[in-house]
């Protein structure tokens, strides 16, 4: 008899899986997507939880203070991603008996700075006794019902667009890679910013049709809405907002392709979302009042495959997010 | 220079650095409470989150299926200890690749089954290759703010009471100690039963003047009690409701004292309640319509340390937890 181990199975069998095991309450919906959703009258309860392993993703070169700023981000940025306020978040510490004092100090600092920045607190946790570093944090927030941002809903003839800039993180990991001393290069990648501000106006403007954010890349996360949306995407590699932290390296000629960054690398966890040709202008135009940048980078397609077009040049966009980034939610 | 390590800080001080790190959120409370509480106007959620780790916190002789039925257990309990009703929970799964599919999806279906039991489902989480399995579950509820059961507000004179027996999940322990077959006694042990029906039933009363879920033993749930509220207890070892399942050591005669696994052991997750003197009667023939026994253990008292009386004998009640059950909640 042949025993599939979860190596064979894969991630996204996995969370099939799940879904397939688990009962399915009369209240609740989101499996699938960012955050669950459970039904409070008037509002949705947002809720998302995310896990970090020391060996696998977290960077060496993280300081104890980044690395709880990083656990609290990558959680507020799900909330985000549905246009929500966040109400509070709890986490876990996993943690081995010889993390100094002074450790532990600056991650618990760094996570209550980040909640504290993004308007928020952590509200309760737990620590426990582990081998390696372990943590896991749970945010939960609300959300209007009708301003709720699901990732399904894209339809054929819609527009799709970014927030911000693509490749900061990317850039940053490269920076630290070859050791270079642009220390504002690291933060991008270090110390994520989740686009609380970003989300609340775009769920404001009632025309987003889908929205996830794109911390696994924005190939990956394409594949994802597409999947989920049976359609397609047509995107402009000339329209994608490339972050300027990418120059440094067209410069410094370390052979890296800025558009492979911005379009791959993930870290950058801006929000994706497609919405009305017609009104994406006022939203582009209300956003800007709020310094945040709204850049249309295709179209949603029935043709259901993901084309980079590159001025007459048209080939099927690679799916492939770096691992390290990847997530695994169900 | 002397680097303090977690190790020699040791648990109480770290959840004390993390409560003096943390801002404080104006419409949230909860730090060393069962549950952090935010306030959501007529109601208040309840949030409560949990980790296990395989080498301290499963039992080699758990199943996967228990091991699921576990973590949404333990979660639970923290929300019927202070009165509420669940509304979901979200689940992250660290796993190794070498987990069978056997394995994982046992594991979901006890979580399943454990939340669905309880009247309540799994809405979402995440899944992480780690090296050991570390999970974390985190639950969360409402409950009308003027039924909430908090930790603290136990007044000298009022009663001391727990819900059912006391010592099941100790006989279990035993019972897979020495290899009996008394499978029965095991599943008290591997599978315990979230208090929730309890919890709401003694939060009506309105009668509670402090209430906790005693999965770390009854003596470190007392001291723990104790501390929070500034007051002392006065228990009597005879009124203790011992679990009928401890009769079979003192049968079998393996030289263990059925009142130490009551005081000491842990993981019955039943509920610790404070309240006044006058209602108490009404609470118990209340609770026992409902097939609840409500047991007076003792009273609570000004003189701020914990007394056993045993007839005439009077002595200090000794603060031990079984390790393995401790929880590090903040």
């Amino acid at each position: 008899m042949v025993v599939k181990r979860l190596a064979d199975l894969g991630e996204r069998a996995a969370i099939r899986r799940i879904a397939e095991i688990l009962t399915k309450g009369t209240n609740s919906k989101g499996i699938g997507d960012d955050c669950a959703t459970i039904d409070l009258g008037k509002e949705y309860l947002l809720v998302t939880t995310d896990m970090m392993y020391q060996q696998t993703h977290i960077p060496a070169q993280m300081t104890p203070y980044q690395i709880g700023w990083f656990l609290v981000a990558i959680n507020l940025s799900d909330i985000a991603a549905k246009g929500g306020i966040p109400l509070g978040l709890v986490l876990s510490f996993g943690l081995p008996k010889k993390i100094s004092e002074l450790f532990f100090k600056e991650l618990i600092k760094g996570a209550d700075a980040c909640a504290v920045a993004f308007g928020t607190t952590i509200v309760g946790g737990d620590t426990k006794e582990t081998q390696e570093i372990t943590l896991c944090g749970t945010a939960f927030g609300t959300v209007k019902k009708d301003l709720f941002m699901s990732r399904t809903g894209a339809h054929p003839g819609d527009v799709v667009a970014v927030t911000g800039t693509l490749g900061k993180a990317g850039a940053g990991y490269y920076a630290l890679k070859y050791r270079d001393s642009e220390k504002k290069l690291f933060k991008a990648f270090l110390e994520p910013v989740p686009k609380l501000k970003e989300g609340q106006l775009l769920a404001k403007q009632r025309s987003v049709t889908s929205s996830m954010d794109i911390s696994d890349g924005l190939s990956a996360s394409l594949y994802q809405l597409q999947e989920i949306n049976n359609v397609g995407f047509e995107i402009k590699k000339n329209a994608l907002p490339l972050a300027s932290e990418l120059c440094f390296f067209i410069d410094k000629n370390h052979g890296i392709d800025p558009y492979s960054i911005a379009l791959h690398f993930g870290g950058d966890y801006e929000l994706l979302v497609t919405m009305s040709v017609e009104a994406v202008e006022k939203a582009q135009k209300s956003l800007k009042t709020r310094g945040v940048n709204l850049t249309v980078i295709g179209t949603v397609t029935k043709k259901k495959n993901i084309v980079l077009l590159n001025g007459k040049n048209k080939r099927i966009l690679e799916n492939k997010g770096y691992e390290h980034f990847k997530k695994h939610n169900f």
